[in-house]
């Protein structure tokens, strides 16, 4: 799934990357049912892997999920990290900045809800937005856009000095399919909670965004906190992609069990 | 499950509950098996009855978790939660206060943290703590514990007041049970990140949390904010009590699918 990755300073284009894309599965029925297969195989040894992280609170995961309307953030977070431990875990989703954010700079709301030593943290929109919406309605200027590309580097680098590991996904729709996706969220009565009518408005800018992604990606996919651009086009694949990188993520850390409290002679113990 | 719950005002007492009932099941492999497929149907069922809860934003449930050291509250979180969607489930363990904590009123960091429309929040531990360990170790007058109490049940009126439903559960364990899941702890190098020196200083004032116990679910049992006495010796029964308390609380708030927002006409959107 390393192939999904947008490497440090590689020159790099999203035209080279194809929402469609399932790897190293086929598209039918059959590839579909042994991604699944797989996923659920990931999605249970990320529950033993997060008990060993917050057994011992020395590191921490950071996944951010940026991606257009209907890319499918609220639906990865609903299948891939259902059955870890909700003590673990804390999703933040950001949206549009209050009052009491908007008064402060774009990093303070974000620093707020960075996971804890121990924890998985998600966020569903991010710092990014401040990099992507802002940049495509013409809110801040390029050579703001590129001070912005700075300092969030700076402040990941900050994260993953103190532990956090940094996870960093694009998930990548076409624009055909968002088109299905919008038009099922009007069809089914059960979907239209969901829906906004702003994102008509975004989706007519969509190469805008799509060059704003590129931009942002390519100025702040570091070492320490990649990017990588999934094919979100099949939920499937996309939910595969995110489950590997994670557990991937997780393993590196090379965590086993914490021992018990220092000083504590367990041979001596005795409960009365 | 219903039988487990204290009423607001009846008379009761802990003697008269058993930690190793196990209601309708029997305590075999036989009745293990029952209780633990009934409890999968359960969270599946919550679930798909949090979507609910979340696409609306009208209500909240509120699950409060105590007990005495190694009751499984962590594994009550762990086995009936995971499964719900983190993004619509947020867990608060409370630890002993913060010096910033101790210098505001006991319900300050409670409140703070209490789930906002559309979310479950599930405390493992609690405000309750400052009528329990408190008052088992003399921190507090008797006096100050009844006030509360009454502090305790105005401000759960608010929250209920407000939208929330509240569960409040018990896992009562025996000390019997208490001494081999420590004993365990000891034993298994894997769960010794668990230990805390200080649960065998609590264990030998057993009786006094059993009787602190008593008096503080008297006193804040109400009819819309109700104590349950889980018994806890057997995890599988208490899990199933927690589960389908917590699936009865959301099926009781009525909700279907939230529809779209106000003023859409939906037959005449189109996406281009």
């Amino acid at each position: 799934m390393k192939r999904h990755r947008i490497d440090s300073g590689s020159s790099w284009s999203l035209a080279d990357h194809d929402p469609d894309n399932t790897g190293d599965f086929g598209t039918d029925e059959d590839g579909k049912a042994a991604a699944k297969a797989k996923t659920e195989k990931l999605v249970s040894q990320m529950d033993r892997l997060q008990v060993r992280l917050f057994s011992n609170r020395t590191r921490a995961l950071l996944i951010v999920l940026q991606g257009m309307d209907t890319s499918g953030k609220d639906s990865t977070i609903r299948h891939v990290m259902s059955g870890v431990n909700p003590q673990g875990c804390r999703v933040a989703a950001f949206k549009a900045p209050t009052t009491d954010e908007r008064a402060h700079d774009f990093l303070w709301r974000i620093h707020r809800e960075v996971p804890a030593k121990g924890y998985i943290g998600i966020f569903n929109r991010s710092h990014y937005e401040d990099v992507l919406i802002t940049r495509v309605n013409g809110w801040i200027s390029s050579k703001t856009a590129r001070r912005r590309f700075d300092q969030i580097n700076e402040f990941e680098e900050l994260l993953t000095d103190n532990g956090t590991t940094i996870l960093k996904f694009f998930l990548y729709i076409s624009k055909e399919e968002q088109k299905k996706r919008l038009e099922d969220r009007i069809r089914d009565p059960e979907k239209r909670w969901k829906w906004d009518s702003g994102d008509l408005e975004q989706r007519k800018r969509w190469p805008d965004y799509m060059k704003a992604f590129e931009e942002a990606i390519s100025a702040t996919s570091t070492r320490l906190a990649p990017w990588y651009v999934v094919p979100a086009n099949r939920k499937w694949y996309r939910n595969l992609v995110v489950a590997d990188r994670t557990v991937d993520a997780l393993e590196k850390m090379n965590l086993t069990m914490a021992p018990g409290p220092q000083g504590v002679d367990f041979k001596k113990l005795k409960v009365v």
